[in-house]
Formats: C-alpha cells, sequence, structure tokens
C-alpha cells in the first residue's frame, strides 16, 4: 500500500494501474469508511483512497479544526483491506492558491435540508470533489448513502457536468443500536450516545408507518420532530424527500427517502431510511 | 473522418483511440480554426473537433439565434486536416434536462472585459468546456488566443479544478488588413469591413507605445477609444492588463496585453495584442 502525498505522483502510478475504484474520505475511518473500501474492491483493479479534511466544506463556526485527524490509525486500519494507494494531499497541495477561485455550484438543492444549516457546505464538497476525480481518474466511485444529499449532489453533478465516472452508493454501516456509524459520534457523551439511536429509531417507526400506507407526510414529520425535541434534541429537520433527486415527495411516490438532522447537545447527527413502496 | 452526434459513441470510439488532441468549436470555421486544428495535430495521434453552438453563453438580446450555423461546409473544411472526429451533439444530447444544473462558476475576472457586457458568458463557457473535456477526454485542448479573456478562464479553471488536460494558446489568425478573423466578422456590411481593421491598427500603435516605454495606460487607453469613438465605433473597453492572469497592469510588469472590444453598428468585436517587455 503506497501512502502518495503529490497530485503528480499520484497522477504518474495512476498511468498504468488498470482500473480503478475510487475512495473519497476525511479520515478519521471507521467501519462504515471500511464497507465503502470492500465495495470499491468488487469495481475495479486497485482501489484509492483519499484521506483530506477539506476546509472549503465547513462553515464558520464549524468543527474544521478540531475535526479529528488520525492518519496513522487510519493507515493501519486500511492496510488489511487490499488499497492499492492512500492519496494525503495536504492544504498546499489542493488549495495553492489558497482561495479556491473555480467552483462547482450545484443547483437549488444545495440550499435546502443540510445545505440550509450549512451555507457553502455542498458547493465545498462538489469542488473537492471535482478536483479529486480529475485528480485520481477513477472509473468508479464508491459514496455513502449515510450522506444521502450529498451523494445525490454528487450524482447529479456527475451526470450534469458528464463526468465519466460510475457513483456506487453504498449502505450506511450501524452500531448494533440502530446509531449510523459517523466520525462525529465521538463528540458525543456517554449519556448522548445512549440517546442518539434515537433518531434511527423514529426514522424506522416513520418508515413503517408510510409503508404502511400513511401518506400524511407532514403529520408523520411533525410527530417525529416532537418525540424527539421532547427527549432533547434540537431537530434541524426531518423530511420525506422523492428518492432519486431529493424534491419534496408527493403521495403516489414509489421511492422515497426520510432525511433527518438534529442536534444531542453540541453534535450533529444525520441519517435517513429509503423506503420502496 | 467520423462525424459523431452521440456522447456515448465518441465515448467509445474513445477507448481505442491513443493521445487525443480537442479543438472545441461553435462551427462557421475559417482560417482561425483550421489554424487550431493544425497546431492540434502537432500534440496527439488523433484531432477532435466539436461543433456546438452553445445556448449557456448567450445572453439575452444576443445573437444565439442567427449565429450561423453552416455544418455542412464546416465538415468539408475539416476534411482536408486530418480530423479523426467531429463531434457534433445537439442540444437534447449536452443539455438533457433542458437546464443545465450545476455549472461552473469562474472568479470575478468572469464580470470584467467582455465579462462585463455580456453577463453569465464565462460561467456558460466555463461549464459547456467541462463538459466537454469530460466527454472527449482529450490529452491536448487548444484555444485561440482571439478569445484572450476566454483562455485565460479556461487555463485558470483547469489549473484550479486539477483537469488532466494540457491547454495550448494559437495566435490569432488575421485578414491581410489585420482584421481578427471571427465568424463574426460575415455580420459587418461592406463599408463595416473597411473600417474594421482600425481597431487592430490602435492596438497595434498602443503595442508600439508600450514597447517604446510609455507607461501610462490609462493615457494610452483614453486615446485609442477617443479616435475609434470619432471613427464611429462604440467602445466597449480598450485595456492594458497583466497577460498571465489578466489582471490589471501595473507600470513595471513584463508581459502585458491590450484587451479590446468596440462595436461598429450591431457588430461586436474584439481584439487583443501582447507586448513583452
Amino acid at each position: 500500500m503506497k501512502i502518495i502525498h503529490s497530485i503528480q505522483e499520484l497522477r504518474e502510478w495512476r498511468k498504468n494501474a488498470g482500473s480503478v475504484a475510487f475512495v473519497p474520505t476525511m479520515g478519521n475511518l471507521h467501519e462504515g469508511h471500511l464497507a465503502l473500501v470492500r465495495e470499491a474492491k468488487k469495481h475495479a483493479d486497485q482501489v484509492v483512497v483519499s484521506i483530506f479534511v477539506n476546509r472549503l466544506q465547513f462553515g464558520q463556526g464549524e468543527d474544521f479544526d478540531k475535526y479529528p485527524r488520525t492518519l496513522q490509525q487510519d493507515v493501519d486500519k486500511l492496510k488489511g483491506e487490499g488499497v492499492a494507494v492512500v492519496f494525503v494531499p495536504d492544504e498546499q497541495e489542493l488549495y495553492p492558491r489558497v482561495q479556491q477561485q473555480y467552483n462547482v455550484e450545484p443547483p437549488n438543492l444545495q440550499n435546502e435540508l443540510c445545505g440550509a444549516f450549512r451555507p457553502g457546505h455542498f458547493r465545498g464538497v462538489a469542488t473537492v470533489v471535482t478536483k479529486l476525480f480529475n485528480i485520481v481518474q477513477a472509473d468508479v466511485a464508491c459514496f455513502g448513502k449515510k450522506d444521502y444529499q450529498q451523494l445525490t449532489i454528487i450524482q447529479g453533478m456527475v451526470d450534469d457536468l458528464n463526468m465519466n465516472i460510475r457513483i456506487v452508493p453504498v449502505d450506511t454501516g450501524r452500531a448494533a443500536d440502530g446509531l449510523a456509524l459517523s466520525s462525529r459520534n465521538q463528540y458525543l457523551s456517554a449519556e448522548e450516545r445512549a440517546e442518539a439511536p434515537r433518531l434511527y429509531r423514529e426514522l424506522s417507526q416513520m418508515a413503517q408507518a408510510i409503508q404502511d400506507g400513511n401518506v400524511n407526510y407532514a403529520e408523520l414529520e411533525q410527530a417525529a420532530k416532537q418525540r424527539l425535541r421532547d427527549a432533547g434534541w434540537v431537530v434541524d429537520y426531518i423530511e420525506v424527500r422523492h428518492a432519486g433527486n431529493l424534491q419534496v415527495a408527493h403521495a403516489g411516490d414509489k421511492h422515497v427517502v426520510i432525511v433527518a438532522a438534529a442536534r444531542l447537545g453540541n453534535t450533529r447527527l444525520i441519517d435517513n431510511i429509503e423506503v420502496h413502496l
């Protein structure tokens, strides 16, 4: 497994690499990331994992500075996984002009759901992913469904800008109690960690109700929000959306996704469940 | 020479094409385009020319509808030039959702010079060029220096988004009297055509003055504008800029470019001259 820091060295390696599957990450790897890597291996000769905490997708007052950087542990975790290259550019390598000058601007979906609470976040994601795609030149890239809006925006960007790469969505990894795996879970106190699975339980209940034929999405959303608030959460949103494009869902849609973001103390958790009707 | 209309067919062809040099055009080809093609041939095994009149880079009230479409003549002109593929997508092929959803947003340079008179133009250029680059997957692309601001923005975009392509700038083709070759020249009446070379003459005089040591750029600009106005032109701008990035030039800069846009009747002409000091 090669650790590559420079774009030029990665490009050199790429020339003779055969087909490549790519897993972009911000490091602090957990089982969810390893599931992405294992899926990636099925789709190409070689797997490239990038580790880069992308300043561009953090807003003011967000956790860019305290975001956990654990490179040695990350590399150790990847060692048994058959990864060919770990690409670890520093900020100077990806942002040599300090300020990114050219950005990929997603449509208005970037301002909804998580975007309403994180202005500029999805522009930053779309831009860094474009840069990484252009550098790695992979045939396939794996993204987790846990960041469902991110996945939707990346897939939309690939389609709309005719990027020559296939996006493979990967199911959310979960703890035994249902909590979606996330680097941010480690910010939770013991008490918060015990409370955290409630988010997934509420989404599961909503999914069951929808599966059972309830199409009063607004009422379901309100009830779930209220129960979370009663348990001490601050709810950013819980919404039923059309699964393909994250437009507002309507009764009759055959494939919806319930997306949610809510805060426990200082920690913001997101999760979602798809429902096929 | 293959004429390819579909993205999928072009991607198939690309797989076994060796190295590729790309010349994106809006058709209505003249000697200036053929010079791009001849330059392209020096840089790769195969040359791909695209012909697509890109609605996205035309503003309201601009000449999108009347822009000359001359596919058969264009194809005939390319036949003797050793071009492998002419890529001619229709609008449905490049913009299947009607509205482009994801755009490449250039920095503020897009609002200066020509951008001040053509809002959204350079976003439209950057976006369609990104799409075409992603489709053609060329190693090299040739752009004319005649559209100097476009060239600067494309080069900046390639650098900043880490696109895996090399941009080759090609000198402006000119008529015997100095007029820069342009599809829009055919909009000129006989009288306007006779007057049109004045733009290049004025730029040439400015270049000579700067070469001779005159660093009072503002005064040179004003004088040239006034002479054009006296001859019946409407001047959008004449400016001395830093050649590399089109920032405002300062005395002491070693490589400047004089860029200009001015209108004769309904026809807007642009031109420029680089000066190495």
